[in-house]
């Protein structure tokens, strides 16, 4: 069995309101030496196949298709044995 | 200056309906080798100091009072230099 960790960010010009919400209330409970906050979304898909190109090429299709929106998002993912 | 990525997953014994959402999603465009779909969070944090246990500290008490809802999720956070 193989699991995929895929991360999915906001582009770097994309502006993200929810990250720098985080990073003021983490800052009024005394951390103050934060440069930045971003927020993601962290998909965990488990298959039931072993072979590790085929995974890399269906995850790869199915975060074009429909896990990230390519206009604001980067995606990256690994792929393990489990 | 370090940078954090904080996975932050719902427990294996919650409900994760989003998932389950999207398994149906991807099933329904022709993936169907598909065991299990989990969401998560991710949270990226640039800190602007050097030292890493004290990063590794910060963080951690960071994700038990802020990021991380321990009674429901678990985390995992790494720390590289930038």
């Amino acid at each position: 069995m193989l699991k995929a960790e895929i991360n999915i960010t906001l582009k770097r010009t994309v502006a993200d309101p929810q990250g720098i919400t985080i990073k003021h209330a983490l800052e009024s409970l005394g951390y103050k030496d934060l440069a930045n906050v971003r927020i993601g979304k962290l998909v965990v898909i488990k298959l039931n196949f072993k072979d590790k190109k085929r995974a890399e090429q269906e995850i790869n299709e199915m975060c074009k298709k429909l896990l990230a929106n390519p206009i604001i998002e980067d995606y990256h993912f690994e792929i393990k044995e489990e």
